[in-house]
Protein backbone atom coordinates (compact mmCIF):
# COMPACT_ATOMS: atom_id res chain seq x y z
CA UNK A 1 0.00 0.00 0.00
CA UNK A 2 3.00 2.13 -0.52
CA UNK A 3 0.93 4.40 -3.18
CA UNK A 4 -1.33 5.65 -0.01
CA UNK A 5 1.57 7.37 1.55
CA UNK A 6 2.26 10.01 -0.73
CA UNK A 7 -1.30 11.24 0.68
CA UNK A 8 -0.08 11.37 4.04
CA UNK A 9 1.46 14.83 5.05
CA UNK A 10 4.32 15.11 7.12
CA UNK A 11 4.45 17.74 10.05
CA UNK A 12 7.52 18.46 11.69
CA UNK A 13 7.40 19.81 15.41
CA UNK A 14 3.77 18.64 16.17
CA UNK A 15 2.57 18.51 18.87
CA UNK A 16 5.99 18.97 20.16
CA UNK A 17 9.25 19.62 19.48
CA UNK A 18 11.57 16.67 17.79
CA UNK A 19 7.46 14.59 16.78
CA UNK A 20 6.98 14.12 13.19
CA UNK A 21 3.70 14.11 13.02
CA UNK A 22 1.35 12.01 9.87
CA UNK A 23 -1.38 14.18 8.92
CA UNK A 24 -4.15 11.78 7.51
CA UNK A 25 -6.46 14.21 6.83
CA UNK A 26 -4.62 14.99 3.36
CA UNK A 27 -5.66 11.39 2.66
CA UNK A 28 -9.28 11.92 3.93
CA UNK A 29 -9.96 14.55 1.64
CA UNK A 30 -9.19 12.41 -1.22
CA UNK A 31 -12.48 10.55 -2.23
CA UNK A 32 -10.52 7.86 -4.08
CA UNK A 33 -7.61 7.25 -1.56
CA UNK A 34 -10.32 7.29 1.92
CA UNK A 35 -12.26 4.64 -0.44
CA UNK A 36 -9.14 2.37 -1.23
CA UNK A 37 -8.06 2.07 2.68
CA UNK A 38 -12.00 1.07 3.86
CA UNK A 39 -11.95 -1.07 0.94
CA UNK A 40 -8.61 -2.65 1.73
CA UNK A 41 -9.62 -3.57 5.60
CA UNK A 42 -12.66 -4.75 4.01
CA UNK A 43 -11.23 -7.35 1.64
CA UNK A 44 -8.82 -8.20 4.83
CA UNK A 45 -11.94 -8.60 7.05
CA UNK A 46 -15.05 -9.67 4.79
CA UNK A 47 -15.00 -13.53 5.71
CA UNK A 48 -13.74 -12.98 8.95
CA UNK A 49 -17.48 -13.10 10.48
CA UNK A 50 -16.62 -9.51 12.06
CA UNK A 51 -19.53 -8.95 14.69
CA UNK A 52 -18.25 -4.93 16.30
CA UNK A 53 -15.16 -2.84 15.69
CA UNK A 54 -13.98 -0.92 18.52
CA UNK A 55 -12.37 2.34 17.92
CA UNK A 56 -10.50 4.92 19.76
CA UNK A 57 -11.43 8.45 19.41
CA UNK A 58 -11.26 10.93 18.00
CA UNK A 59 -9.69 9.55 14.39
CA UNK A 60 -10.24 6.47 14.82
CA UNK A 61 -13.86 7.18 14.73
CA UNK A 62 -13.66 8.09 11.14
CA UNK A 63 -12.03 4.61 9.76
CA UNK A 64 -14.47 2.86 12.50
CA UNK A 65 -17.24 4.28 11.29
CA UNK A 66 -16.96 3.26 7.60
CA UNK A 67 -15.54 0.00 8.15
CA UNK A 68 -18.40 -0.89 10.38
CA UNK A 69 -20.67 0.29 8.16
CA UNK A 70 -19.09 -1.55 4.94
CA UNK A 71 -18.32 -4.73 6.85
CA UNK A 72 -22.64 -4.39 8.39
CA UNK A 73 -21.48 -4.94 11.77
CA UNK A 74 -21.64 -2.67 15.29
CA UNK A 75 -19.83 0.32 16.19
CA UNK A 76 -18.29 0.13 19.68
CA UNK A 77 -16.86 3.45 20.65
CA UNK A 78 -13.80 4.12 23.07
CA UNK A 79 -13.14 7.46 25.22
CA UNK A 80 -11.74 9.28 27.21
CA UNK A 81 -13.17 8.87 30.61
CA UNK A 82 -16.33 11.29 31.28
CA UNK A 83 -17.12 11.15 27.91
CA UNK A 84 -18.96 7.85 27.97
CA UNK A 85 -22.68 8.54 30.09
CA UNK A 86 -23.19 4.71 30.83
CA UNK A 87 -22.17 1.86 32.94
CA UNK A 88 -18.10 1.83 31.89
CA UNK A 89 -15.08 -0.51 32.29
CA UNK A 90 -11.43 0.99 32.25
CA UNK A 91 -7.54 0.56 31.06
CA UNK A 92 -4.99 2.33 31.92
CA UNK A 93 -1.88 2.74 29.95
CA UNK A 94 1.62 4.41 30.21
CA UNK A 95 2.52 7.60 28.29
CA UNK A 96 6.16 9.39 28.20
CA UNK A 97 4.71 11.33 31.48
CA UNK A 98 2.27 9.75 33.47
CA UNK A 99 -1.11 7.82 32.31
CA UNK A 100 -4.31 7.31 30.75
CA UNK A 101 -7.24 6.19 30.75
CA UNK A 102 -9.87 5.08 28.59
CA UNK A 103 -13.24 3.80 28.62
CA UNK A 104 -15.73 1.52 26.86
CA UNK A 105 -19.06 0.54 27.59
CA UNK A 106 -19.54 -2.33 29.96
CA UNK A 107 -22.53 -3.76 27.85
CA UNK A 108 -20.96 -2.85 24.41
CA UNK A 109 -19.98 -6.59 23.59
CA UNK A 110 -20.90 -9.62 24.73
CA UNK A 111 -18.67 -12.60 26.09
CA UNK A 112 -17.54 -14.49 22.78
CA UNK A 113 -18.33 -11.38 20.08
CA UNK A 114 -16.06 -11.43 16.80
CA UNK A 115 -13.80 -8.06 17.46
CA UNK A 116 -12.04 -6.32 15.31
CA UNK A 117 -10.29 -3.56 16.84
CA UNK A 118 -9.15 -0.50 14.75
CA UNK A 119 -7.00 2.65 14.80
CA UNK A 120 -5.42 5.36 12.51
CA UNK A 121 -1.91 4.90 13.98
CA UNK A 122 0.30 2.32 15.92
CA UNK A 123 2.80 4.11 17.53
CA UNK A 124 4.45 2.78 20.98
CA UNK A 125 0.79 0.74 21.35
CA UNK A 126 -0.30 1.98 24.40
CA UNK A 127 -4.01 3.03 22.97
CA UNK A 128 -3.87 -0.68 21.67
CA UNK A 129 -2.93 -2.57 24.16
CA UNK A 130 -5.44 -0.75 26.33
CA UNK A 131 -8.29 -1.71 23.85
CA UNK A 132 -7.40 -5.13 23.52
CA UNK A 133 -7.34 -4.98 27.73
CA UNK A 134 -11.12 -3.58 27.81
CA UNK A 135 -12.49 -5.85 24.85
CA UNK A 136 -10.62 -9.02 27.19
CA UNK A 137 -12.49 -8.32 30.26
CA UNK A 138 -15.91 -8.08 28.70
CA UNK A 139 -14.82 -11.61 27.44
CA UNK A 140 -14.96 -10.68 23.25
CA UNK A 141 -12.81 -12.53 20.73
CA UNK A 142 -9.97 -10.18 19.13
CA UNK A 143 -10.02 -11.74 15.59
CA UNK A 144 -7.60 -8.59 14.45
CA UNK A 145 -5.72 -5.39 15.12
CA UNK A 146 -5.77 -3.26 12.36
CA UNK A 147 -4.07 0.75 11.62
CA UNK A 148 -3.81 2.73 8.67
CA UNK A 149 -0.08 3.53 9.89
CA UNK A 150 2.27 1.97 11.79
CA UNK A 151 5.40 3.94 12.56
CA UNK A 152 7.94 1.05 13.05
CA UNK A 153 10.39 2.40 14.97
CA UNK A 154 8.62 2.87 18.31
CA UNK A 155 8.05 -0.99 18.42
CA UNK A 156 4.48 -0.93 19.34
CA UNK A 157 4.05 -3.76 17.31
CA UNK A 158 5.68 -5.82 20.50
CA UNK A 159 3.19 -4.88 23.18
CA UNK A 160 0.42 -6.95 21.34
CA UNK A 161 2.02 -9.58 19.47
CA UNK A 162 -0.06 -12.24 20.16
CA UNK A 163 -2.58 -10.72 18.02
CA UNK A 164 -3.47 -10.57 14.22
CA UNK A 165 -1.79 -7.30 12.99
CA UNK A 166 -2.22 -5.80 9.92
CA UNK A 167 -1.21 -2.25 9.05
CA UNK A 168 -1.27 -0.66 5.73
CA UNK A 169 1.53 2.03 5.62
CA UNK A 170 4.54 1.77 7.70
CA UNK A 171 7.64 4.19 7.97
CA UNK B 1 -37.55 7.58 11.23
CA UNK B 2 -39.16 7.07 14.76
CA UNK B 3 -38.34 3.23 14.52
CA UNK B 4 -34.89 4.58 15.15
CA UNK B 5 -35.65 6.21 18.51
CA UNK B 6 -36.52 2.91 20.24
CA UNK B 7 -32.47 2.38 19.67
CA UNK B 8 -31.64 5.55 21.37
CA UNK B 9 -30.81 5.40 25.01
CA UNK B 10 -31.69 8.46 27.21
CA UNK B 11 -29.68 8.76 30.40
CA UNK B 12 -30.97 11.00 33.32
CA UNK B 13 -28.45 13.99 34.59
CA UNK B 14 -25.40 13.47 32.39
CA UNK B 15 -23.24 15.22 32.21
CA UNK B 16 -24.56 16.87 34.71
CA UNK B 17 -27.78 17.07 36.81
CA UNK B 18 -31.02 18.06 35.19
CA UNK B 19 -29.85 17.17 31.86
CA UNK B 20 -31.26 14.05 29.81
CA UNK B 21 -28.54 13.05 27.72
CA UNK B 22 -29.51 10.84 24.29
CA UNK B 23 -27.01 7.93 24.22
CA UNK B 24 -26.25 6.87 20.45
CA UNK B 25 -24.15 4.07 21.12
CA UNK B 26 -27.02 1.41 21.99
CA UNK B 27 -27.98 2.30 18.41
CA UNK B 28 -24.60 2.54 16.92
CA UNK B 29 -24.38 -1.35 18.21
CA UNK B 30 -26.88 -2.53 16.24
CA UNK B 31 -25.69 -2.72 12.49
CA UNK B 32 -29.00 -2.32 10.67
CA UNK B 33 -29.80 0.69 12.64
CA UNK B 34 -26.93 2.09 11.95
CA UNK B 35 -26.87 0.92 8.12
CA UNK B 36 -30.17 2.26 7.93
CA UNK B 37 -29.21 5.71 9.29
CA UNK B 38 -26.40 6.28 7.08
CA UNK B 39 -28.57 4.87 3.99
CA UNK B 40 -31.27 7.63 4.99
CA UNK B 41 -28.26 10.21 4.97
CA UNK B 42 -27.28 8.53 1.57
CA UNK B 43 -30.63 8.72 0.10
CA UNK B 44 -31.12 12.76 1.15
CA UNK B 45 -27.84 13.63 -1.01
CA UNK B 46 -26.99 11.22 -3.23
CA UNK B 47 -27.99 13.32 -6.07
CA UNK B 48 -26.77 16.67 -4.16
CA UNK B 49 -23.15 16.37 -5.73
CA UNK B 50 -21.51 17.02 -2.39
CA UNK B 51 -17.84 16.93 -2.79
CA UNK B 52 -16.94 17.38 1.43
CA UNK B 53 -18.39 16.38 4.45
CA UNK B 54 -17.64 18.04 7.05
CA UNK B 55 -17.97 16.85 10.88
CA UNK B 56 -17.12 17.75 14.38
CA UNK B 57 -14.77 15.41 16.97
CA UNK B 58 -15.54 13.10 18.04
CA UNK B 59 -19.07 11.27 17.77
CA UNK B 60 -19.78 13.58 14.15
CA UNK B 61 -16.65 11.66 12.95
CA UNK B 62 -18.62 8.05 12.98
CA UNK B 63 -21.48 8.81 11.09
CA UNK B 64 -19.10 11.26 9.15
CA UNK B 65 -16.78 8.83 8.04
CA UNK B 66 -18.96 6.24 7.18
CA UNK B 67 -21.19 8.47 5.08
CA UNK B 68 -18.19 9.78 3.16
CA UNK B 69 -17.09 6.56 2.08
CA UNK B 70 -21.02 5.93 0.68
CA UNK B 71 -20.98 9.14 -1.15
CA UNK B 72 -17.52 8.76 -2.52
CA UNK B 73 -16.56 12.07 -0.99
CA UNK B 74 -13.82 13.80 0.76
CA UNK B 75 -13.76 14.34 4.59
CA UNK B 76 -12.97 17.06 6.54
CA UNK B 77 -12.31 16.73 10.28
CA UNK B 78 -13.02 19.81 12.81
CA UNK B 79 -11.21 19.63 15.93
CA UNK B 80 -10.68 21.53 19.13
CA UNK B 81 -8.18 24.05 19.03
CA UNK B 82 -4.31 22.61 19.20
CA UNK B 83 -5.56 18.90 17.72
CA UNK B 84 -5.09 20.10 14.05
CA UNK B 85 -1.38 19.69 12.47
CA UNK B 86 -1.13 22.16 10.19
CA UNK B 87 -2.28 25.83 9.51
CA UNK B 88 -5.90 26.41 10.77
CA UNK B 89 -9.01 28.75 10.54
CA UNK B 90 -11.48 29.03 13.69
CA UNK B 91 -14.68 29.68 14.90
CA UNK B 92 -16.05 30.49 18.65
CA UNK B 93 -18.80 29.81 20.06
CA UNK B 94 -21.13 30.75 23.08
CA UNK B 95 -21.29 28.27 26.09
CA UNK B 96 -23.80 28.21 29.00
CA UNK B 97 -20.52 29.26 30.81
CA UNK B 98 -17.43 30.97 28.04
CA UNK B 99 -16.80 30.36 24.96
CA UNK B 100 -15.43 26.92 22.86
CA UNK B 101 -13.47 27.29 19.78
CA UNK B 102 -13.22 24.36 16.81
CA UNK B 103 -11.07 24.61 13.96
CA UNK B 104 -10.57 23.44 10.84
CA UNK B 105 -7.25 22.64 8.62
CA UNK B 106 -7.43 26.72 6.13
CA UNK B 107 -6.66 24.08 3.13
CA UNK B 108 -9.28 21.91 3.66
CA UNK B 109 -12.43 22.94 1.56
CA UNK B 110 -12.13 24.86 -1.98
CA UNK B 111 -13.73 28.05 -2.72
CA UNK B 112 -17.32 26.83 -4.58
CA UNK B 113 -16.68 23.05 -3.01
CA UNK B 114 -20.00 21.24 -2.15
CA UNK B 115 -20.17 20.28 1.26
CA UNK B 116 -22.40 18.99 3.51
CA UNK B 117 -22.35 19.67 7.03
CA UNK B 118 -22.70 16.69 9.47
CA UNK B 119 -23.72 15.97 13.38
CA UNK B 120 -25.05 13.69 15.59
CA UNK B 121 -27.12 16.28 17.68
CA UNK B 122 -28.48 19.17 16.93
CA UNK B 123 -28.76 20.71 20.56
CA UNK B 124 -28.17 24.52 21.14
CA UNK B 125 -26.24 24.67 17.37
CA UNK B 126 -23.78 26.75 19.04
CA UNK B 127 -21.33 24.12 16.85
CA UNK B 128 -23.63 24.07 13.90
CA UNK B 129 -23.58 27.51 13.43
CA UNK B 130 -19.42 27.87 14.26
CA UNK B 131 -19.41 24.98 11.96
CA UNK B 132 -21.05 26.59 9.02
CA UNK B 133 -18.61 29.85 9.77
CA UNK B 134 -15.71 27.57 8.88
CA UNK B 135 -17.07 26.29 5.89
CA UNK B 136 -17.88 29.92 4.99
CA UNK B 137 -14.62 31.68 5.34
CA UNK B 138 -12.89 28.86 3.20
CA UNK B 139 -15.66 29.82 0.45
CA UNK B 140 -17.31 26.62 0.44
CA UNK B 141 -20.89 26.02 -0.72
CA UNK B 142 -23.10 24.95 2.64
CA UNK B 143 -25.54 22.07 0.52
CA UNK B 144 -27.15 21.13 3.75
CA UNK B 145 -26.84 20.50 7.56
CA UNK B 146 -27.80 16.98 8.29
CA UNK B 147 -27.73 15.53 12.27
CA UNK B 148 -29.38 12.26 13.87
CA UNK B 149 -30.78 13.74 16.71
CA UNK B 150 -32.52 16.78 16.81
CA UNK B 151 -33.41 18.32 20.77
CA UNK B 152 -36.25 20.59 19.69
CA UNK B 153 -36.85 22.81 22.61
CA UNK B 154 -33.45 24.50 22.71
CA UNK B 155 -34.46 26.28 19.15
CA UNK B 156 -30.53 25.21 17.36
CA UNK B 157 -32.18 25.59 14.11
CA UNK B 158 -32.57 29.07 14.53
CA UNK B 159 -29.14 29.90 14.14
CA UNK B 160 -28.78 27.79 11.38
CA UNK B 161 -32.08 28.80 9.52
CA UNK B 162 -30.78 30.14 6.43
CA UNK B 163 -29.70 26.68 5.42
CA UNK B 164 -31.22 23.81 4.28
CA UNK B 165 -31.41 21.61 7.37
CA UNK B 166 -32.13 17.72 7.65
CA UNK B 167 -32.80 15.49 10.89
CA UNK B 168 -33.76 11.89 11.75
CA UNK B 169 -34.70 11.64 15.48
CA UNK B 170 -36.81 14.82 16.89
CA UNK B 171 -37.24 15.17 21.02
Amino acid sequence: MEGLKQYIRSIPDFPKKGILFRDITTLLKNPAKFKQVIDVFYDKYKDKKIEAIVAAEARGFILGGALAYKLDCAFVPVRKKGKLPAGTIEATYELEYGTDTICMHKDAIKPKERVLILDDLLATGGTAKAMCDLVGKTGGDIVGIAFMIELCDLKGRDKIKEYDIFTLITY
